[in-house]
């Protein structure tokens, strides 16, 4: 098997840093004794909380994403502040984007978004027993809601309908749960 | 339905460039007059390429990148240059990173892989009758090749043994075309 770790870090600074994501430049050589640079967007890790109510509907939200100029449909999901456990913060995600209460919240699984020039973990959660109530947004998210079948939900998911990727492989992720939650749903 | 775009653009600069993505700082005024600041990772397009050899079998790389310090389990994949089509994209990164030719390589969808922050866009590309040469890879590329059959590498998407978020996507947008072509491998 290769190397845990084909490089060493010669220098490492901070071209830019936000309360959001930074940038990193890192000066490495290689095993061959070259030198690279290494640029990385520094992100912290983030949860993605697929809802689903007691009655089998997955909650989306339909969201303006400012990067991509475009509407997406998604899940709730926004990064781990320091010191905060990855369920609390899924419960509150789910409470600010959704206004929405879950009887249980489960740790799914976890993936990389953009391993190729950044850190940022996203960890994926499923939470049953969702009810909605009034949101508390940030003033720079424009938000809709809408609810579907769970199974209406993953064809969305696996069709390409859903276009934010992490938003995507987290419903589907969440595949087997459903079908064990909802057996008659799939 | 809400309008299209909830922005107006007061002000854009590039804080930092590069060859693989760049960081663009925008001033904007809201709907209701406020002012924010938002900062997008710049990136091209880039491909995915879901890779399976006549036999039913997917080939993986196993590569490790540096911004998250693993290995991952991954397919082929890279920024679309400028003036290039997604397809012959999709066919060079084949050959580049394993040596791959195809018999047929297939648009199958489009994601956003950071929605949030960039504005990445990832066509979907499965390529069909796939057969292994010798690679030629970039210096920081590290890179093992590994075969699982089709069922195999849809099970490893689904339960997130495939850590690189858009590989997982990728193959998992893959399952319905994979099941015409190989009914009886699903």
């Amino acid at each position: 098997m290769s190397p845990r770790h084909p490089y060493e870090v010669i220098a490492s600074e901070h071209l830019w840093q936000s309360r959001w994501y930074s940038l990193r430049q890192d000066r490495l050589r290689a095993a061959d004794g070259s030198e690279v640079t290494y640029t990385v967007v520094e992100k912290p890790a983030a949860v993605w909380v697929v809802p689903v109510t007691a009655q089998g509907a997955l909650v989306l939200i339909h969201q303006y994403r400012y990067p991509v100029d475009d509407w997406c449909l998604e899940v709730p999901a926004g990064n781990v502040e320091p010191g905060c456990d990855p369920a609390q913060m899924a419960a509150r995600e789910l409470r600010e984007e959704i206004g929405g209460t879950a009887e249980q919240i489960i740790p799914v699984a976890e993936f990389y978004t953009m391993n190729g020039i950044g850190n940022e973990i996203a960890w994926v959660f499923l939470a049953l027993g969702v009810t909605l109530g009034q949101p508390s947004r940030e003033p720079t998210e424009h938000i809709d809601l809408c609810t579907v079948p769970i199974a209406e939900g993953l064809r969305m998911a696996r069709t390409g309908q859903i276009k934010d990727g992490p938003s995507a492989l987290a419903i589907l992720l969440c595949a087997a749960e459903l079908s064990a939650h909802f057996p008659e749903s799939m």
